[in-house]
């Protein structure tokens, strides 16, 4: 074997490191290129508008004809998202988990022009072959059921991707994580470990879906009125902790909103979610029932988790308002970037007088494994090299000093950027080069088409607002025959000053009057003129700088 | 004295309940008013552009004559933020320990328009008569020096503001809360109590400064290269320790800016800060020396924490780069709003290869007492009515919760909105009307000129854009004579999208034919026509809702 000539093996991130979201892996082995998820990501506050980003893949698309395939790990928003919009580009055959792969039914059914996808279910104890490689899976513990482990079978030794995974003793479906496939990887000689480094910073071990379960319970024990319990609506483990706590207490579960109710059908259709068939009712049914009979069951995404809640409390939601009798329980967690978004949610829930059951570690556990579950996994795989994956750069800094603790050296961990290619060869590892990366902004029907000049604007625009400023000039003469019109957006009270804009009138007629003069004729040159001297006395009046758009119309 | 008749008293807040900031409440004893604290806000997300935000004070203007006072807890922007604001309507006489005032002072003076305050220096021994009620004061324990509550003297008994608190038992000054006087307000019989929520959420008692001190001590200890330390500047408590901490180790400390600078000039003019002379150096100096001799102090404030720091690891700070043998440390906690920009920052660090120290109950601890201190004020205080105070709602509930524990019947605590009255009568209280609140918009030197309708047009702009349509119409006829000419801004690239433009362009000039047609002359109709099917088509074409903004021109 030592001679013989191992494939080239190149790894890298299309997103999922240095960010939270989009995961995107990627292996390339010679020519083979396998996928490893594809997921889409929440914007950032000053992703002005937009509603969703994924991983820019034109490196993908280009290298279309050498995709053998796309392996998915499990079902969540942030590993398949993006799916659709690659299958929309090049129809390449998806393996997943039953599960999963319904999600992804469901996502490319929702986007234009997706085509009809090629899926091929697998479970944790498939065996296939991708291209020339033998992928095989294990199973994970994790907050939706149906996630795996992937592992690609490479000359060089296996190359593991964990997904997203803790190691919970007491899963409540029973389903352990296959820690023995993991030891006998391990014994293998693994090549290299992609592991999940959410929890990378938190200490110990992350908690117990069972203990989550007794909270629950205890949530629902005295219960005076109604239970609301909001949701990810892709915690398909919280939704059937749920629905049986409805059960073991009698009440019916009302499902609100189409998201909801899509992801139970969704679910329980693939066996994934089980309860009585007369558990679930709908709106008007419920009405009929007494309060203490009846669980509300609410939806949020990671954008955002509580948008229907907050409708709820504030009595603007369709067909559910908030009483003071209603216990609520919010089983999310508080990411960087949607605390503010909980806090308010919860200042409403308790104006409106209800009893909110919150907080971490109760109703609530994270899916992600902390520190000791992360040294375990790195124990049990023991891998030659070793990349973290999912989390921003501080999460992998700290998960590849974990790695260090178990024995890793720390020229063996790679903590890479997004694009950044890790090469192997005669299992020996180093980084070279690096593919495009970037982020693709999507906003209504539009994929890409808002680029930083949009965003610049938007966020010109949402700082001081707009002027624009119309004149008609004579084709010749360039003389002023009509305005200057000023018309201000989101800039000040145009009543409470008119002396403001007049004075702005009476500059522009100066400037154009100049123009004249100096026998400026390019449009385009007073125009600059326009807006040099109108911003400059706008921000010694205002101390603003809205975005100045003089519009010349000739006659 | 049963049958004296009592003053009217009435109680209200105009900042600082239901919301964290902008504390303002208002005591009105028969004609006298006496404003208790007057702080700023830092703007939500949706206020788009606001710099800061001020309560509204129109009530306190139009009974300026009334006025005989107002009283400040202590130096923070949250409590004093605002008074200049009010002082440039009326400039009233200002009470406050030397610290505050010194404050207050520097911000009169970066105040256009605001008179020479008139500074009444008090402290927690002092005795005063403000209109006919005498005020004494009692030291509390916050993290910045000369922090007293406030106690009003009326013939109903005393009401006992607490300004920010917590009961360190053992603070760095050695200063710690006069819980004597508290005891023997509590024998008096206190008509009411306004305590402090912040922390009402939090079991056990906060973390005392000294032990903040002993993590900062070990930071330092073993630190290779520069300390970057990084406080809020009003934290003056944490400043003092980081400058003992520097001197201690032999280390020089570098105020990074100039708020930083003014802030320990300020404090330690007036004592509130000491130091050897030769501790702070400038960065020319800091240049020449060992960095092992280094502390580099930097500030934020409660809107941007971060800011200087995370300027510094991107390298575009003017005097400071992030080295890898840096050590820095965070003193600041994450509060809604701000996680994701602390967040951000750390990751930046830790890219520049900086050693992070971060965490609450490490080197940063609240200034705000938890549940047993609050409890602990209550029993000492044992007021007959309670008014939680400083804090969401939700903390307000929690306050009133434990109040409720320590005996104080749930019909003597008000949970208030902004605005709403407490009225005392021969020791009754009772909730009557409410006087007017309001947020005030600061943006630029725009004092109030940015309004719902500008927030609203500047949220639209910032979602997908602008779209203005120009047309030139002949004055009689309303035939098209030029135009319609479109242009866009934060909407699609324009490059990419020639077709939607063109496409829209001509769906207006058949929008202007059909007015005619149906000899639609009003200017106001049209435009309302144009809006209609311009944005009907954009969303359909796109699913995104630009402003539209037609113009049209005479000819």
């Amino acid at each position: 074997m030592a001679n013989k000539k191992t494939e080239r093996i190149r790894l890298f991130a299309l997103g999922g490191i240095g960010e939270i979201g989009k995961n995107m892996y990627v292996a390339e082995l010679d020519d083979d290129i396998i996928i490893l998820d594809g997921g889409l990501m929440f914007p950032d506050d000053d992703m002005l508008g937009v509603d969703i980003v994924i991983p820019d893949m034109s490196y993908l698309i280009e290298n279309r004809d050498r995709i053998r395939g796309v392996v998915l790990s499990h079902g969540h928003e942030d590993n398949i998202g993006a799916i659709p919009y690659l299958l929309k580009e090049v129809n390449v055959p998806v393996y997943g988990s039953r599960l999963t792969l319904a999600f992804v039914r469901d996502l490319c059914r929702d986007l234009k022009g997706c085509p009809d996808p090629q899926l091929n279910e697998i479970d944790s104890d498939s065996k296939i072959q991708i291209g020339r490689s033998p992928v095989t899976f294990f199973h994970v513990t994790h907050s939706i059921p149906g996630s795996l482990g992937i592992c690609i079978h490479t000359s060089q030794g296996p190359i593991v991707y964990t997904g997203d995974f803790k190691l919970d003793p007491t899963p409540i479906d029973g389903r352990e994580t296959e820690l023995g496939k993991l030891a006998a990887l391990g014994e293998k000689g693994v090549l290299c470990l992609l592991s999940d480094s959410m929890n990378a910073e938190k200490p110990g071990v992350s908690l117990s879906e069972s203990r989550v379960g007794r909270s629950l319970n205890e949530a629902f024990y005295d219960a005076p009125g109604r239970m609301i319990v909001s949701v990810f609506s892709t915690n398909i483990t919280r939704i059937q902790q749920t629905l049986e706590e409805a059960e073991r207490t009698g009440r019916k579960v009302v499902p609100a909103g189409g998201g909801m109710r899509r992801v139970i059908e969704t679910a329980s259709n693939h066996d994934y979610l089980s309860f009585s068939p007369d558990l679930i009712v709908g709106p008007e049914e419920a009405g009929s029932l007494e309060d203490n009979r009846v669980v509300i069951l609410t939806a949020g995404s990671k954008g955002e988790p509580l948008s229907a809640l907050s409708q709820m409390a504030k009595g603007t939601h369709r067909h559910i308002k908030v009483k003071p009798t209603d216990r609520v329980i919010i089983s999310a967690a508080p990411s960087p970037g949607n605390e503010k978004s909980i806090s308010q949610t919860i200042d409403l829930l308790h104006r409106a007088g209800a009893d909110v059951v919150y907080g971490p570690n109760t109703v609530h556990a994270s899916g992600h494994g902390s520190q000791e579950e992360l040294k375990l996994m790195l124990n049990l795989i023991k891998p030659r090299y070793f990349i973290p994956v999912h989390g921003e750069y501080r999460m992998q800094h700290a998960h590849g000093r974990l790695a260090e603790n178990c024995g890793i050296p720390a020229k063996s961990i790679f903590l890479l950027d997004r694009g950044e290619c890790v090469e192997f060869e005669q299992r020996r590892a180093r980084q070279t080069g690096k593919v495009p990366v970037g982020n693709v902004l999507i906003d209504g029907l539009g994929i890409g088409d808002v680029g930083n000049i949009v965003l610049r604007d938007r966020r010109l625009l949402s700082k001081d607002g707009i002027i624009v400023i119309v004149v008609t000039l004579n084709r010749r003469s360039n003389e002023c025959i009509a305005g200057p019109d000023i018309i201000s957006r989101g800039f000040v009270y145009v009543r409470e000053s008119e002396d403001l804009i007049n004075e702005a009138e009476a500059l522009v007629t100066k400037t154009l009057a100049a123009c004249q003069e100096q026998r400026i004729m390019e449009w385009s040159q007073i125009k600059n003129s326009i807006r040099d001297t109108l911003g400059r006395f706008l921000y010694e009046k205002t101390k603003r700088r809205p975005m100045i758009m003089p519009i010349i119309m000739e006659s």
